[in-house]
């Protein structure tokens, strides 16, 4: 990350404390000159926050022009008063910027259950102006939780630009609950192809990693585009897949109490699909992930975790497993040989890469999670509602 | 557990030293005076050990007469040397004993990966005279890797015993991945009825519990009935269930760090699977039982982790969700005024009641899990192969 990264032409951006929070900003939008071309990927959580509705509809028609993120209550489990609190932000909003109501997306990230102070948020909106900078820092900040640190990536194609800010390292704080993702661009696309745009670098990218399983309450990736510039599709969605990917690396570096990072490629599986839930089943695996954190090249565990992957048959005698180029299990044995070397390379790196070959098919699939550490279950534990 | 449970009739017991282990017992075996009605069900785990698919051919006729167990190596990921091994076992076995090889199922327990020390075992077996016992207790240690204890448990359906001898706690220790549990009976239950009656007990038990969503690679369950006594149908299969329901609760007693059991119910779902599931989904959360082990009565991550659930969809209108008797969420509102009494109760109890009611059917499901602690990383992470 830069300390400036690059903004694409047509987008401002705004960032404040309404009260929410103690202090800290709380209120954020991101506002576009005109509407723009737009697409959006939520939660699957059924017991999902108020707002994914809500941004469900509003994206409908690949139209939006503006975001608005409150942090510090997710506004989930709040029932009817909840969905009214989040319709009395966007009336506000839509009167003081002209901009329709359905032309907003709204997400809020924080604790599950108490009520957004709604009082103080509609006071502020309709006494304080609001002014747009050009400057994203505030709003980035604006959304954060427990995140250690403001998450901002972007990368120029041609003339055009791909701006994306992320929000989220795990459930951060104990029921904190949220990855939010705006990718912004003033590149063209159509919209009748923005969403399956956004959908591919989606699986490319925050589909492929996990912390610890829990999928949010208001999880939401955005994708607007202001339409200033041409750009060859396959670039552009080169592009877009390269910076989802950089910002999921981001939300995994920042993992509630990760100290490595692995990397697990299943190999020559006989789908994507199988690759990726085998991959799955090894990052998830909490014998996996706290062998990791100890340094331990305990491969079977990884046997293990591969051999429960439901749907998942194999021939046991063609699997090889790899860290990093040294293999640890071959032709149906332990390769003792290069114990001491894979035991060095887990200690010595952070970046810890996993290969697991199934030599029944050809294809491949990448997945991206990290150990389980004390400060897990410290960060986890040690609080109270 | 009393000190001394009953032993059914017919059935003798034998375990001691053979080499695997470095001092502790690491042999067993479960002998019965003449053939048995037997059923087993095995782990699903794909990459099974070398004794898994001998044991479900040996089974298949629903006639077994011994069981012999090793314990300290899994005889995982072995290959051909591994299978011929198990052989070389069950051979010198039925020399000794009389008993048919395709009598005797075969279990091991341990590290994932090394050979067993064949010629320690055969030169065992050869020379050493081998007295059977009424007693299981030397049994029941034989099989134990990381247990804190042996887990026995018996009763008594009119004049017909039952008992069962589990060994397991999780994948307690790093590399160690089995539970077997072993269930005899005198009574007498018909070959096209035995292995209907096990599954059923142990839908109800053993496929209940999860401690860390790891599924180890030798899991087994036996049934072994010698066939003395006539018991009404039944009224054996409530001593099966309840049997197992205890050996399967004694495992999560002992499972790795835990300091809290927590029983989920999910009430009035549409089916008792979209109800296990969900309960699942509660107890493998790890958000779910770091809040447990913190005592922190979190019900955002009860909300989140049901609202997770593959396949599951409802109403969260609809939806209540209690601690033991206190309603903490009704309504589509959190039920504030109870929190206080909600935090004692955690605090005080070992035992944690949890509740679901989605309010869409009339089925129940029950199930069973633990906390996550330091200790659970620690067990796991401190430790090099």
């Amino acid at each position: 990350m830069r300390k400036y990264e690059k903004v694409p032409k047509g987008f401002k951006f705004y960032g404040t404390h309404v009260g929410i929070k103690k202090k800290r900003k709380d209120f954020g939008l991101i506002v576009a000159d005109d509407i723009c071309h737009a697409a959006a990927v939520f939660t699957k959580n059924t017991f999902c926050g108020e707002c994914i509705p809500i941004g469900r509809a509003h994206v409908e028609n690949a139209e939006l022009q503006a975001v608005v993120v409150t942090s510090g209550i997710a506004n989930v489990a709040t029932g009817k008063i909840g969905r009214e609190n989040e319709y009395k932000i966007l009336e506000c909003l839509s009167n003081k910027l002209t901009i329709e109501e359905e032309n907003i997306l709204p997400s809020s990230t924080g604790v599950i259950g108490p009520q957004l102070p709604i009082d103080s948020i509609k006071g502020f909106l309709e006494t304080e102006s609001i002014i747009l900078k050009e400057d994203y820092q505030d709003f980035a900040h604006a959304i954060l939780t427990t995140d250690k640190r403001i998450k901002v990536r972007s990368l120029k194609i041609g003339e055009a630009t791909i701006l994306g800010i992320v929000k989220g390292s795990g459930m951060i704080e104990p029921n904190m609950a949220t990855m939010l993702a705006y990718i912004l661009t003033d590149a063209k696309i159509e919209k009748d192809q923005i969403y399956s745009a956004l959908k591919t670098a989606v699986d490319q990218s925050f589909n492929t990693i996990s912390i610890d399983t829990d999928t949010s309450t208001s999880d939401t990736v955005a994708l607007l585009a202001s339409g200033y510039y041409d750009v060859e599709p396959s670039a552009l969605q080169v592009g877009l897949s390269q910076i989802c990917k950089e910002l999921a690396l981001d939300v995994v570096k920042d993992a509630e109490g990760a100290t490595k990072t692995m990397f697990v490629t299943v190999k020559n599986a006989a789908s994507q699909e199988q690759a990726k839930n085998a991959g799955k089943s090894i990052i998830n695996s909490p014998l996996v992930k706290t062998a990791l954190f100890g340094n331990d090249p305990n491969w079977g565990r990884i046997a293990m975790a591969l051999g429960k992957t439901e749907g998942l048959l194999f021939d046991l005698n063609k699997v090889e497993i790899y860290y990093g180029t040294f293999p640890i299990f071959s032709n149906s044995n332990e390769e003792k040989q290069n114990l001491k070397q894979i035991a060095d390379y887990i200690e010595q790196n952070e970046d810890i890469y996993l290969t697991v070959d199934l030599h029944q098919g050809s294809e491949s699939f990448e997945v991206i999670g990290c150990d389980l550490s004390y400060e897990y279950v410290k960060i986890n534990s040690d609080y109270s509602t």
